[in-house]
């Protein structure tokens, strides 16, 4: 054995995967948390405060859409993180490109609480949501290629999950063509369907796979 | 097995509910901790700074209210999450609504501190710490029902439990209502009550339950 | 078995202190870092960058001092957390009031980096830092008596930690009356002889504590 | 055995390296996600946000910069503590120290990101990351002759990774000269070399190793 296979196996690669799904967490708990401080408390006369919080309205609603949006790939990741059982030297890569940028959020989702009504910041905010997903998914496939995926997640529920992660970032990821046509409040609303997309996918996909596993 | 029901009992559902404690400890510390950097050093020129530090005792305050409250949550969520032994898929999302709410609080903080004499500022604040509680209270309601927690924790501990959940985010839904009608100082005074209230709640339901065991 | 035992031995008490201390942690690691935001980098015009660095130095010395500070009482609450091997009602309460002193720390250290020659910045830094030290004191206090420290801690371990905990608190405390009487400058130098102190401390103890045990 | 071994052997020293390595990932993760906060979103007039967000490129640059260099940085002590078996009084204070450089990042750069055509502000942000690596570097020397390491890592792995831990603390010290020498674009220029350089002396070292041990 060399040096260098030594190192692999010894150093490299590893089974414990707690510690970076802790620094994961970490990360996502920051980027979830930070933009409330975005929001200023302000500093309106007294009986001028109602139409000062009035103001607010816009930047918290897309507080509260990064919030749910990230906690929604926090789930994924933890129930993803929860089905390896190795890693190897490119996973923790990844991990950290996917981090980027969800560390990265804050800025866009600032830019969209502000010029909610501007194209450029809808297709911003839709961009880096699209790449947070498109690298979670990535994880997956390279996870499952790789043989780090524990052995009780068989073909079936990994394409299941694989399915799964298509709705977010596919959602945001056509709002850029429809913000570039049609404007930054279609787009917008083109992303309420994410929900409903997610829960037709898990649905249609689910009813097939039983039809197959049940003949 | 369909794979719908390999996907749940393998990937979606388990037991280990270390993670979910790590994040959401991780949102409480952020939440608990952020707030201080929102009082701001003040430039003052030299020998006015005990004027501009007195400026600073109403922001200081808020910032303990709101450490003490949400310090108080974390112990509940730290025991009530050590008497879960599983989570199903509605869990986690629970847990992140409560933590949408925890994150939020930085911002009616804030503005409770600079505002503390309007009805406005106090009724957000009272709103978000019930909403907190309410959702604390409902998650120990769901996993009872849904069987996530463990035998050792009787019908009788359940119940003594969820009494105990109520005078926090009691005392605050309370407060809005007296806010309305007799000012911001008024509900702010009610707040102290949540102390006692807590104690006495307490106390008479040990003094009942145990003259109800011990006949 | 009432009610309130069973709620006292399965719900609120405990072993496992992981959860405790990953929580105090995570304050403990966001307290010694949001102090460096508080600095922010200077936007002079070309050429004038070296004349604004240099006044960022107080503020920088100040975030030092404190991460050195509270980097130290971590180590300390890092030991004592690792001695404990139960916990009851009292110690999460008096390790969420130590946490509410380290997390106010960073409104103290900006104002000591902006107003460093003014006596009472140096009393309000001194008495945070002395809080701290106290209540981590008082935790290690209350541990043993209340038979929460593990057995391979004898009286002897237990009295060498316990005098092991003065030196910082002691020297931040009497370095209050110093800056009252002589000034902040004076203050700020005997904050110095708190390594110095601990260092003496330690060897005069163990070289009592050596001769009695080897007589 | 007097107090003071048993106060090292049962309470300063020990073999759970877990909530070291915590704390470790909550300050890596604040101080990389942290830097984001500093890029304030634009409050432009409608139509100029181009402009705008073409202002904060250079920012948001230095802050993947920051976030890729300190991600590798994580990267590295994630593996050397999976080495490590036990801990001393010296390796916390090691580590502390080196995290202290890592809290002190964003300062060193969000000054570049504001002034990346300075020298000041190139050799500032240079001498930071030299001084992870450095520190980093040190603590693996200093496990190893303490002991401190597992005995799966022979002789030729702990030089295997040590050679690994210079690229990049090189290339930014040699920077520095660069920097001073031929201008700040000289030296950023510089900084892109530190990961073919990575590469390089991985596998010439990889190379050599092989050749000795498969003769």
């Amino acid at each position: 054995m060399t040096t260098w296979t030594r190192y692999l196996t010894r150093f490299a690669h590893g089974e414990s995967l707690e510690r970076m799904t802790f620094f994961s967490d970490a990360v996502f708990a920051i980027a979830m948390t930070l933009l409330i401080i975005e929001l200023r408390a302000p500093e309106a006369p007294d009986g001028e405060l109602a139409d000062a919080l009035l103001a607010l309205v816009p930047g918290y609603l897309t507080f509260v859409l990064s919030f749910v949006v990230v906690g929604y790939v926090w789930l994924s990741h933890h129930r993803k993180f929860a089905a390896f059982v190795r890693y190897d030297r490119g996973l923790p890569r990844l991990n950290l490109l996917m981090l980027l940028f969800v560390a990265s959020l804050p800025l866009p989702t600032a830019i969209l609480g502000l010029h909610g009504d501007e194209v450029l910041a809808v297709v911003l905010y839709a961009a880096t949501i699209s790449a947070i997903g498109l690298t979670m998914t990535g994880m997956w496939l390279y996870a499952w290629h790789r043989g780090l995926v524990a052995p009780r997640i068989d073909l079936g529920v990994f394409r299941f999950v694989l399915v799964q992660s298509f709705p977010i970032p596919g959602v945001f990821l056509l709002s850029i063509p429809v913000a570039l046509l049609f404007g930054a409040t279609a787009a917008e609303l083109t992303w309420i369907a994410a929900i409903p997309a997610s829960v037709i996918i898990t649905r249609v996909y689910r009813a097939r796979t039983e039809e197959n596993t049940n003949p």
